[in-house]
């Protein structure tokens, strides 16, 4: 509650200085010693250490200290930044997304130190203050300070179990390529009538996509899935067991089908090993209401493509850029905004096994193994280069309404979160 | 000057019943007969006629008295609706479109009032304030008046001389249907990561736009071309005549080709008689700076398909849907803003012929005939169920900057146009 009291919404860079001062505090508190990580023009990064005399072994904690905006403020019950606790939920901006999840790591450690005078392994705490923005100086500050993030285990920053009581963890991020098409060829927009015979971007944009993909949405970029690998027995074993409703996942999201006829374990299968590539927008010419007869200059077209264990993004972008030029589309635009490689924990590492056996006797159900993620995050900085295993479990619960207002922390959820990560260290490093 | 001196900007609203009471005026100080025909929440359209006993034939002229938005100002040398003269020419808005030209059908008539007491025909006068926004209740003004608007020959609005004294005339127009296509997958925008199971309908457009239009610029309908007639020989002809410098209008639009690989006589055809299917707008999700990993729920693409005489709208519109159904795409939204066929005067018809000759004869020069505009208009209206003959001639220079600051009318260019037109009449009376 006292760090949820403190503002830290870093799309709007407010508090942010404020928290991290905080957060520096709580370490020193608990008897970590700590760094202030600085870059220009980047929030600090808060980096914490507890040596252990009991493993040679080391966790790093990865978590942020800076939240979502409230908006929209109307929506919540109690003021977003003034937390406070009703039948047993914490209320507040930040509550389980990832203030919770960072104060669970914390007072985890301090109980141990209370207990027995130190924690069971060497513990490093890593809280930046930019996730929410997209972690931007997470890679600058990682590779500034490479031997400061050096660790066996990497806790990431997060995890629910759902109101069932059936804990989630997962495995893996998937990687992201995220670029942006421009094609060009007028000097400016025309009257369309002149379509009949000046050459239109959009239907040469339309052209251009149409080699991307297939109508099974198969990418037909040669060699784009030639990295990929098969997923291994103990993946699709615990794919398999993954427990997914179909019927509500659609429901939920008003679609009639999955794509490309997807069903059963392949819609399972599909979101940890897919490779992807989304029309995340396109735009060109007149879009407002009625008509304007317009033969637009040019289009644009933003395309997220998720990457999965091995595809290396350089590569893919040559196999891109060879595609483009073999198919007359070499002199197109191609603005790269990021890229990053997906990053997996095998599911038969150490630490994946110690949670997964911490899991099933904290919470006596099987934990729901989500081999990766089917989104995309930074954890391949701190897997590699390091040799790092690396999962992501936590306190949160699955209605933790994170982004949304009254996100909230159930605090039962909190206590047997916390007794999950301990047992799974202990596991690990025993 | 005292026309222009009038705002009227269809646009805004702005001054439209007072300009049409003025034109009504100046239609009686000429001698004519008026009705101020009037439809709810349209400009009033202002009718005239002339009796002749000269001729049994008679002529209409088709006019607009709204004129385009002046913005931007800084740019007029002055004021835009204080029209002056410098030099022998007449700076204003709307001193060529169409207001300059309206006054010269009122004056070359005017003369023939003066000189021989009448016209050397029956002559009809329609002017429209609506033209700048469309011509939105034109055609209903004209079916609710459908004897009013009779005639045998039909002068439309506009017509230049280019600065080598060329004179140009323009057989007819193309038709269009302008429709929005929507495609729709999802209930509410979504991360992208679910990409690789929930569908996306940008991806869904491709594939529907692809269906629409091959890589050589083909339209893909099954029967679209059906209806399409071969050019005559004297439309070819006219064709092949037709002085259009192909480098200079590539260079003009900073286009690298034509598109298709047209080249040669193959580029003014194709203005004339090719149907088009262009997208004039298209969008969906992210359109912003940087990057935004969405999957859009839905996405829009107006498109607007040119037509040459004898391409019926609602067939054509037919065989879009089940073209679309056909292919798998019967559910998508098809939102049409507007259909109009083709007009076009065969190049054999007397008032043709009229008018290549008087045009000849007035400016020592073969006039340059447009077989039909590349755009369209709604020329049908007073063709179509008339069996009229219509082209469209006029007293603009090609330097007249239509719908653009410092719009003038060189008066040299006024006389030799009005001229131009009344020795057209008596030969096509005669």
């Amino acid at each position: 509650m006292r760090l949820v009291a403190q503002p830290s919404v870093s799309a709007r860079k407010e508090g942010i200085e404020e928290c991290a001062v905080l957060v520096e505090k709580m370490l020193q508190e608990i008897g970590a010693k700590t760094k202030m990580l600085r870059l220009e023009g980047a929030a600090p990064l808060v980096y914490g250490e507890i040596k252990s005399t009991k493993s040679n072994k080391t966790v790093l904690f990865y978590n942020h200290y800076d939240v979502q905006p409230e908006e929209p403020l109307a929506l919540w019950k109690s003021p977003p930044f003034k937390p406070e606790i009703r039948d047993g939920v914490i209320y507040g901006r930040g509550a389980a997304d990832d203030k919770g999840e960072l104060v669970s790591r914390l007072k985890l450690i301090e109980s141990y130190m209370k207990v027995n005078g130190e924690p069971p392994c060497n513990v490093k705490f890593c809280f930046e203050g930019e996730e929410e923005v997209g972690s931007v100086h997470l890679h600058d500050y990682v590779s500034k300070n490479h031997d400061l993030f050096k660790a066996d285990g990497v806790f990431w920053e997060f995890g629910e179990t759902d109101l069932e009581g059936r804990p989630y963890m997962s495995l893996g991020m998937k990687g992201m390529i995220y670029l942006e098409l421009i094609v060009k060829s007028l000097g400016a927009d025309q009257h369309s009538s002149y379509a009949a015979v000046l050459p239109s971007a959009s239907w040469r944009m339309v052209r251009l996509l149409n080699t991307i993909k297939d109508a099974d949405e198969r990418i037909l970029i040669p060699g784009w899935y030639d990295a990929v690998e098969n997923l291994t027995d103990e993946e699709l074993e615990l794919i398999n067991q993954y427990v997914f409703d179909e019927k509500e996942y659609l429901a939920s999201h008003a679609a009639e089908a999955f794509v490309a006829g997807l069903s059963g374990d392949q819609v399972k299968k599909a979101l940890v090993q897919r490779p992807t590539a989304n029309i995340a927008g396109i735009w060109a010419g007149y879009m407002g209401p009625g008509s304007k007869t317009v033969l637009p200059m040019e289009i644009h077209c933003k395309m997220d493509f998720r990457l999965v264990p091995q595809q290396d993004p350089d590569d893919l972008m040559k196999k891109l850029h060879a595609h483009l030029e073999k198919n007359g589309f070499g002199d197109v635009e191609v603005k790269v905004e990021s890229m990053e490689p997906a990053a997996r924990t095998n599911s038969k590492d150490p630490l994946v096994k110690a949670a997964m056996r911490a899991g099933q006797e904290i919470y006596g159900k099987k934990p729901n193994v989500e081999v990766s993620a089917a989104g995309t995050g930074p954890l391949y900085i701190f897997t590699r280069g390091y040799g790092a295993s690396a999962i992501s479990i936590g306190v949160s619960s699955s209605d933790c309404g994170m982004h949304a207002p009254n996100e909230k922390l159930r605090l039962d959820y909190l206590q047997k979160g916390m007794l999950w990560v301990g047992q799974s260290i202990e596991y690990f490093v025993s």
